[in-house]
């Protein structure tokens, strides 16, 4: 007889801006659910007006200014996207010694299919003067951020050649549907690359500008400062680290001695995962796991391995990912005062009996 | 304008089991919503059978074996309990030495209404031999455990003594509903001062015993092991251990200077609550909260601190209940080996910036 509805939930980190991390160990589809999609706020929903909802505006140093309709978008070629989105602090919980923020585990990140338009195609619309650098986007959400009085909304640049990439997409569509509200409806900047602060929800506006964006979201926060106490050596979050995550067995679990398949899932920002390795013994030795999807760019790949437990005891089983750049995943994460792009290989313990 | 539907949801565990926890530092209500009151299940939910799913059956060393209907149950005098019910696992995840088992947080707690009939009621019925010793509570659920290849029912037994103690009552409504399924529906045992693994879901027959019961929910789990390698000076995780839990600020959060209120719940296994105190500097000084609720037996207290945040800095937040009998929080907890009854102060760490 099945059982009665046993499903996985969204984890709440926090109601006010709405968190919600993916509960990872459990997903086993490459298009992860809108209902278990993590999700990340800055801010409270915003309140879409519908004189604006519909269309999108495009200025700045452009030749023609437009506002262009979700109806006339529609008719324009569509791109789609399949992409891990993972937002930028996603493991943050791991850093030793701990940081402030939002204590994540393994589930800010997600997968599915964006469907939209290249934001290149949109850019031929308008025409460009040539002496634009950066493409800021600014979406519907807005507020107070911490230290500050300031209203702002939620806004991120991206450098000409990635705003110009052909997979960065003004995406209207998640896996066939319209994006849901809590994910940007109606329009959404998909970044596939780059961490998931990139993808801004809700765009309203995009202005092309001349020098360099400088809104809080862009120069203070999604920052790598090495130092505690100061803001010596920072530099920017883009692009996703290689990484991978045990989805089974889970932390702390007690298995009897047998056979067990040790799953998960890995990825990365630029090329494609080669390699994932597990150890059993703490990294003693590294063992190659099977890649049991073809790995494509943008998406995470699934690997197993199956492992012949005989001997009782407690054993750190460890993953490890490669990817085609000759990036692989260190034994301790970069620590950076905010906690981002933490990528340390994945660690769990677990006991035979 | 109102926000979207935001709110927050169970947390998973393991789906097989299904354990869930409760999102507790959204927990608002005295009496936890169906929805989000925990889950902890030894094994697949019963498939229960038409024919005794009404039924109660009580035999062993009674003077008149009987099997009672529910729809007899529910004619008879009915007796409410308004109770905590707390995993004794759960905290688990915040032992250190770290555990094996489910790593619960904080949320394997709930608290709500129970309607039944005491079981002191229904063994009048069937009368007692004065030889009886405990009685074993059998459930539905059934399945093997680690390291076993042998069937178990779940099934726990009381001491006689504390089987008849009147609020010790056979439950059959929640918050004024049938009780859900997944939490015992159509009988659970429900024993207010003790560790929720007394009060055994889908109650299907009782038995009355002369001796001391051996299952392995009684012998072998729910016992204190305070040795990591062997078993000397076991005992037997009965009642529940004084507690408190912060429920705002969350762990790690960053908060500006001004006003802010701590806040969250306490309880007992027996007793009341008479104080619930925090420290802002890491256990140096302590201040006395005030209790917003009325301390009732089985029910947990909500506590508040309002604290004036002058100063930057980092600060580790504890907080520590007293109870009527004397006992109060340890700084750390007490380490058995299955990870029982942690109960160590509440701590989390918050930046004012």
């Amino acid at each position: 007889m099945q059982q009665p509805n046993v499903r996985p939930y969204l984890i709440t980190k926090s109601l006010s801006p709405e968190n919600q991390e993916t509960p990872i160990p459990f997903v086993q589809s490459d298009r992860v659910d809108k209902r278990l999609f993590f999700k990340r706020n800055h801010f409270s929903y915003p309140h879409l007006l519908s004189s604006s909802l519909y269309s999108l505006e495009i200025d700045g140093s452009v030749i023609n200014p437009i506002k262009i309709s979700l109806q006339h978008i529609l008719k324009l070629p569509a791109k789609e996207v399949h992409t891990v989105l993972e937002c930028a602090g996603n493991k943050r919980g791991f850093f030793r010694p701990k940081v402030f923020g939002e204590q994540w585990g393994k589930g800010a990140i997600s997968q599915g299919v964006w469907r939209g338009i290249s934001l290149k195609t949109l850019l031929q619309f308008t025409g460009l003067l040539d002496i634009e650098k950066e493409v800021v986007f600014i979406g519907n959400d807005y507020g107070k951020t911490t230290n500050s009085k300031q209203l702002h909304y939620f806004a991120r640049s991206l450098p000409i050649e990635q705003a110009l990439h052909e997979d960065t997409i003004i995406a209207y569509q998640y896996n066939g549907n319209p994006i849901p509200f809590k994910h940007g409806f109606p329009f959404r900047l998909i970044v596939p690359n780059w961490y998931a602060m990139a993808s801004v929800k809700w765009v309203k506006r995009i202005e092309v500008i001349e020098k360099s964006f400088d809104g809080p979201f862009q120069c203070e926060d999604y920052i790598y400062y090495p130092n505690k106490e100061n803001d010596a050596g920072a530099w920017p979050v883009t692009t996703k680290n290689v990484n991978s995550t045990i989805q089974k067995p889970l932390h702390m679990d007690e298995l009897d001695t047998g056979k067990h398949i040790v799953k998960g899932i890995a990825w990365t920002g630029i090329g494609l995962i080669t390699k994932v390795e597990i150890s059993l013994n703490n990294g003693k030795s590294w063992n190659e796991c099977e890649l049991i999807t073809t790995p494509k760019p943008y998406q995470w790949v699934q690997w197993e391995y199956e492992w012949n437990a005989a001997e009782k005891g407690e054993y750190t089983i460890l993953s490890r990912a490669t990817d085609s750049e000759g990036n692989k995943q260190p034994l301790i994460a970069y620590w950076n005062r905010k906690g981002y792009g933490y990528n340390a290989v994945d660690q769990i313990k677990i006991k035979i009996d």
